[in-house]
């Protein structure tokens, strides 16, 4: 299956044009990002976490401390939605009512379960920390067995899904074209800077590689 | 009252100092960002749907057309939990354990109501544009009755809400800091680019000035 049902849940009602349902489309924006913001209840109240993610294959997958209320919520194999924003500018039209944002978000429905296994676990923090910055785990002191007791990672099957897309130029109204209003879409984009050693980093020890080009411009 | 109560609810339970419960902090993140992702539940299951926001006083102001599911939902008056995140850099620890993020989130609670006043409406609308954009609503044609009519604006005014801030340094285990491991902060900036003109923009209209320098740097 390459394209998720569309239910109920994950239909884009407002703008059905930018709505997409397949794999292709919504996993390439689950990669593009690191940061997601989770949705799930307690006691019949909403609560919206973020927190850093990968994907791998069909599964989303987070991670944190034991005593996080998120993860403990999520154990419990409570339906949970996870999101994903891109942000890609803003858009300008001559008139306020047509103002819009280019954007790219994925929408991601599922029930969590806990990742007992060590070397799955271990498989999926690398693969979150890959997805926040390649190169980085196997630079890293690995972790010992009781920091992974301590640590609890939640996989989230995809069970519905869907993104949604806004690109381009502001559309207008036909009669507004000729107003002397300028109009087009301002770029936001979202970079690394240069890194900050540690204040106790020991003398001698340069930057590593991947952290010269982070983003491999 | 500059400060919220700490409940169940809203409680930092995960590093408790990280937290904090005053306005002044919840309300600069609020005011610095201009997405939320915004949680609510149907039938039992969580959505979370990113949207433009401002905050005025002690309500946060939402958008959007009349047909939108989420705006419906919460003109129903369910509880909604609004969030918002400012990532500040990636922290790069000797151990993969204690790598972590340097930001800002703020998480706020309360119920939607819908504004029905046509003159509170277009005032939360130039607050929302402003928030994103300060200087461009009185720069582009206003709404019109009709235009009015199918917007829906919701005011949540906060219940209750918290802030988590995390900045500075790693923090590794001390037997850790001898490891020939570079470790330190990698910044993550959002930054507009340069604005990029409507296809159809008229000739002989000229960069406006707010768009020529827009985070006034």
């Amino acid at each position: 299956m390459s394209e998720f049902e569309q239910t109920e849940v994950n239909r884009v009602v407002r703008v059905p044009k930018r709505g997409h349902y397949d794999k292709e489309t919504i996993y390439s924006i689950l990669d593009e990002g690191y940061l997601c913001h989770a949705g799930f209840e307690i006691d019949g109240r909403p609560f919206v976490i973020p927190t850093l993610y990968a994907r791998v294959e069909d599964s989303v997958f987070i991670h944190g401390s034991s005593v996080s209320r998120m993860l403990k919520r999520l154990d419990e194999g409570v339906e949970t939605c996870i999101t994903v924003t891109l942000v890609d500018g803003i858009v300008l039209a001559r008139s306020a009512f047509h103002h819009s944002m280019n954007y790219r978000s994925a929408v991601v429905f599922g029930k969590g379960r806990r990742v007992v296994n060590d070397e799955e676990k271990l498989s999926a923090l690398k693969a979150i920390s890959e997805n926040v910055l390649k190169h980085r785990w196997d630079d890293s002191r690995q972790p010992t067995e009781n920091e992974l007791n301590v640590t609890t990672v939640i996989e989230i099957p995809v069970n519905s899904a869907s993104a949604k897309i806004r690109s381009g130029d502001p559309i207008d109204d036909e009669n507004d074209y000729d107003l002397p209003i300028w109009a087009g879409v301002l770029p936001v984009k979202t970079r690394f800077g240069n890194a900050i050693p540690d204040s106790k980093l020991q003398a001698g020890i340069g930057l590593p590689d991947y952290l010269k080009d982070p983003l491999g411009e």
